[in-house]
C-alpha cells in the first residue's frame, strides 16, 4: 500500500454485513512486519505476536492518528511508526517508552482473527458472535494433494459487482475468451439456495475447451462436457469449481480446478481481491504453476478488472435496483446473493437496533 | 480512454445544450472497434454497421452497467464486453447469446450522428429536431485541394473557456509568441452577431510575421497584413481563418489556414478538443505535414490547455459573470457567444418545459 | 509546480490566522521569473520589480482568471499569460497591451511581502497591521558564521501536524532512527509560553549519538548530552536547536544545529513545508553539505511526510479534539500550540466582526 491509507469519509457511507467472516489476506504474507488496510472503510492493523498468532486491531494509534500497521513487531506488540505506543493483540497498551509511561486506559478496537487454510478471517462485528465454525471450508488450499496458485489485489469497483461476476459464469466467454471460451454460455443452468448459501451450476456437454485451458490440460483443440459449480457465502466469498473431462467422462473422473475467489470491502468504490485456484496433477511443477498464475492474473486483473471498475463507474452512484437492470439467464446467482445479503444486513441492522433500544 | 470512464455524478450537474451538433471524433478513427465517450456527462458507445454507418446509443448496458464502447462490434451490432448481449444502431437489443435468449423490449438512448467532411455530428436532444442542415459547413476538411493536419484530445476546462480562447485571438502573443506574434494582438478588431451565428475579426497591417509561421510561408522577417476571422457555431464549434500576406496584397489573395477547433463538454470540468487546420500549398508534402502538425499540437496541447486548465481551476466552481470578469477589447467575441448560448439553453429549456405542462 | 493550480473549493474551507508572518519561500529562489502559489487557499502570484523588490499579489487574473504566477515579468511588472495585462506591486493594472487600452481602476490583493534571512514573508491579513518587527529573527540563515542546507516542498497533511511532529522531539527515535537515535525519548521536558509563543526543551545525559549526527559531527558510537529546544511561533514557524556534547560539556560549549521548520498552508489538505538547518563547522566543504542536506531532506520528506500525510486522512476530516486524542508526555509543546493557535483565529475573527458591525 505505498501510496497511502485510502481517503476515507468522516464514517462509513455503506451498511455492511459486520457478523461475518471477511478474508483478511493471506497468512504467510504477514511474516515480522505488520499491515495496515481498510476493511468496511475502518482501519485495521495487523501483525503476530511472539507465538506467531495473528491479531487485528483498529489500525489508528489514538494518540495522534498514525497508522498502526505502518509500524514495526516489537517483542510481539504492534508499536505505533510515530511515538513508539505498543499494542497487544487485545488492544491495550502495554508500552509507552516516554518518561513517565503511564498506561491509558483505552483500547483499540479488536477484530477476532483466525487463521485457517492458509487465509486470516476477520470479524468485523461483535466478537462474542464470532464463531470459526462459520469460516467456509477450503481445505484444499492447505491440502499437500492440491498445488495452488494464489495472488491479493485492491481493485476498483463495489464488491458485490466481484461477486456477481464469479456467479455470473457466463462472462467468461466474452471477457476470457483465450481462457474459458464458451463453456459457460451456452449450456444449462440452475441457481438454488441452501440456507444463507447460494448456488450456480453450469453445465454444458461436448463444448470446445479453450486454448489457454486445453493446453494447460493436455488436450488442445478437444471437445469436452463442462461443469461450472459456484457457491457464494455471505457476504462475497466465493468458490467456483472449473470441472472438465471428455465426453462422456462421469462429473467424478472428470479434472476439477477449485477457486477460492474472496471479496472484502475497502470502501463502496474498492475492494481486496483474494484469489486462488488448485490442481492435483502437475504437482511441483514450478514452470506450470508460474503459466497457470500469470494466465489467472492476467485473467482477473486485465480482463475482469477494468470491465467491473467502468459499470461500477456507469452506476453512477445509484443503488443496483434503482437502476432497473435487466434480468438474463445467467443472473440467477447474484440476484439471490444480492438479495440474501440486503436481508442479513438489515437483520443485522434490525437486531443492533433492538439491542440498542 | 486506457484509463477508464471518467467519474460522473448521479445525473449531469450542468445544463447543456442538446438540440444542436456536436463533433464526436474524427471519422475515420471510428473503424472496426466501438468508442467508448462521455458526451454532456452521458455516456456514449460509438460503432459503424457493416455497411460502415456509423451509429452512436447510450454508453451503458442495461444489464449489468458496462460500458458497452469497450465491446466489440459483430456482424454489425454492437456487443456488450461483458456479456455479449448485442445492439443495433436503433438501440434495440437484437442477440442475447444466453439459454432462453428473449430480448429485452427496452431500448438504449439514440442518438442521430451524422458523418460529415470527415468528422462525426452528434445530436444530444431530441431526434425529432435533428436536422443535418445545420451542420457548421468545413467543406476544406475534405476538399483534396486542402491538405488537413488534425488532432484530438481530452483537455481539462469547461469547455466554454475553450471556445474564449479561439474567439479572443489577442491571446496568441503571449500564450503562442513563436508561432503567431503580435499579429492579433494590437489591430483592429470587430464583433458581430449573424442570427445565432458570433462573429469576430481582426485585422493588423504591417505586422511582423512569426518565426514559426514565417518558416511555414518561406517569408521569415517579412512583414504581412493579417486578418483573423472566427465563426463561432453555438455551442462551442468554431472556424478560424487565419490570413497573411505582403503589405498591400488583397485579402483574397493572401495566404489562407483555415481552421476548425469543436469542443464538446465531456464533464463540467473536462472537454473533448477536436481540431484541424489546413493550407492549400505544399500539398502531399509529409514532412511539411508533420512538422505543421507538431507545432500546432504543441500550441494547443502544451500551451493553451495548461493556461485554460489552471483558469477553470482557479474559478472554483463559480459562475464566470459571479466571478465580474474584467471585459478587454479582445472580449467581444466571447461575450456575445456565452450570452447567445446562455438563451439559446434558456430557450431550449423553456420549450422542454412547456412541452412537459 | 508542474501538475497546476491544486483544486479549491468555492471559499476558503478553513479559518486561519491572517494577520501573521508566513514563509511564503527562499528569497533566492524567486528570480527573473514569477511563481504561483496557494497560501491559506488563496492563489498568490510572487515577482520582483525592476529594483528586484519581491511582490505579492492576488495570483488570479480579474479579467479570465489566468494564473498570474506563471506569467512573466516585463519591466518590473507582473505580465498575465494569458492575454498580458501587467500588473504592479501595488496591485494596480499599469498595462493593456490591447487597442485602447485602458487600464481597469480595480486592482488586485496585495500581501505584504517582507524579505529577510534569505526568506519570503508574507502577511494574508489586513497590510495596516503588518509589522516586520514581529517576524521571527532567524538571523543564522544569512550570518557567514553559519553553513545553512535548506529544502522546500509541498506535503499532503494539515499544518498544525506539522508543527505538532516538531514541538514533539520524541517522535525522532521511532521515526528518524538512524538520525537521531534515542536522544529525545527518554530524557526530561519542559513546556512553557512566553507570550504567543511556545517552548518545548528536550534534556537527556549521557545518551547514545546516532549513527547518522555521530558521523556527521566525527564523534560515532561515543555518549553524550543532548539538549533539544524548540520555539513555536505562530501559526506554524518553528526553530529547533539541537545541541550536543561530550558529557558534563557546558551547554553553551557544545555543538549547535539549528533548524528553521516553517509550515504555510496551501490547502486545509496540503502545506508548504521549508526547512533549513545550519551548522557553524567543516564550513564551506560542499561535500558535507550534501550529505547533510541529503539526510535531512530524506527525514523529513520520506520518514516524517508518509507518516504525518496516513494521520491526515486517518483523522477523517474530524476536527483534532474531537477525536480525544490521547495525551502523552510529549504533548505538551503542541498542545500548548494549538490552544495558543485557537485563541489568536478567535480572537482576529472577534475583532473582524468587530470591525463589521
Amino acid at each position: 500500500m505505498r501510496e497511502g491509507v485510502p481517503r476515507l469519509g468522516p464514517a462509513p457511507r455503506e451498511a455492511y454485513l459486520k457478523a461475518c467472516w471477511y478474508v483478511a489476506g493471506w497468512a504467510d504474507r504477514l511474516g515480522n512486519e505488520p499491515q495496515d488496510r481498510v476493511f468496511l472503510e475502518e482501519p485495521v492493523a495487523l501483525f503476530r505476536d511472539e507465538q506467531g498468532v495473528a491479531h487485528a486491531v483498529g489500525g489508528r494509534c489514538p494518540h495522534r492518528f498514525a497508522p498502526l500497521g505502518q509500524g514495526r513487531v516489537v517483542e510481539g506488540t504492534l508499536a505505533c511508526p510515530y511515538h513508539g505506543l505498543r499494542f497487544d493483540g487485545t488492544g491495550a497498551c502495554v508500552f509507552n517508552p516516554h518518561p513517565g509511561g503511564q498506561l491509558p486506559a483505552a483500547r483499540l478496537p479488536v477484530y477476532p482473527l483466525v487463521e485457517r487454510h492458509g487465509l486470516l478471517w476477520i470479524w468485523m462485528g461483535d466478537a462474542a458472535h464470532a464463531d470459526p465454525a462459520a469460516i467456509p471450508d477450503f481445505g484444499w488450499l492447505a491440502d499437500p494433494a492440491w498445488d495452488v496458485v494464489r495472488g491479493a489485489t485492491r481493485a476498483e469497483g463495489h464488491y458485490e459487482l466481484y461477486s456477481d461476476n464469479i456467479l455470473d459464469l457466463s462472462h467468461a466467454n466474452f471477457v476470457h475468451p483465450a481462457l474459458v471460451a464458451s463453456a459457460f454460455t451456452e449450456g444449462e443452468r440452475r441457481f438454488w439456495q441452501d440456507g444463507d448459501t447460494v448456488h450456480a451450476e453450469y453445465v454444458q456437454m461436448g463444448a470446445p475447451l479453450s486454448q489457454g485451458i486445453g493446453a494447460m490440460l493436455g488436450r488442445v483443440g478437444e471437445l469436452q462436457d463442462f461443469y461450472g459449480e459456484v457457491t457464494w457465502h455471505a457476504p462475497a466469498v466465493l468458490r467456483f469449481d472449473f470441472i472438465a473431462g471428455p465426453p462422456g467422462t462421469p462429473r467424478e473422473a472428470c479434472t476439477l480446478l477449485p477457486s477460492l475467489h474472496a471479496f472484502t470491502p475497502e470502501t463502496p468504490d474498492t475492494t481486496h481481491y483474494v484469489w486462488a485456484t488448485g490442481r492435483d496433477f502437475a504437482l511441483g511443477d514450478a514452470g506450470f504453476s508460474e503459466a497457470m498464475r500469470g494466465a489467472l492474473e492476467h485473467a482477473f486483473e486485465r480482463e475482469d478488472m477494468p470491465i467491473i471498475r467502468d459499470s461500477h463507474r456507469l452506476m453512477r452512484g445509484h443503488d443496483f435496483w434503482d437502476l432497473k437492470p435487466w434480468v438474463l439467464n445467467g443472473d440467477g446467482g447474484g440476484i439471490r446473493a444480492r438479495r440474501m445479503l440486503q436481508r442479513l444486513i438489515a437483520r443485522e441492522r434490525g437486531q443492533d437496533q433492538d439491542s440498542a433500544a
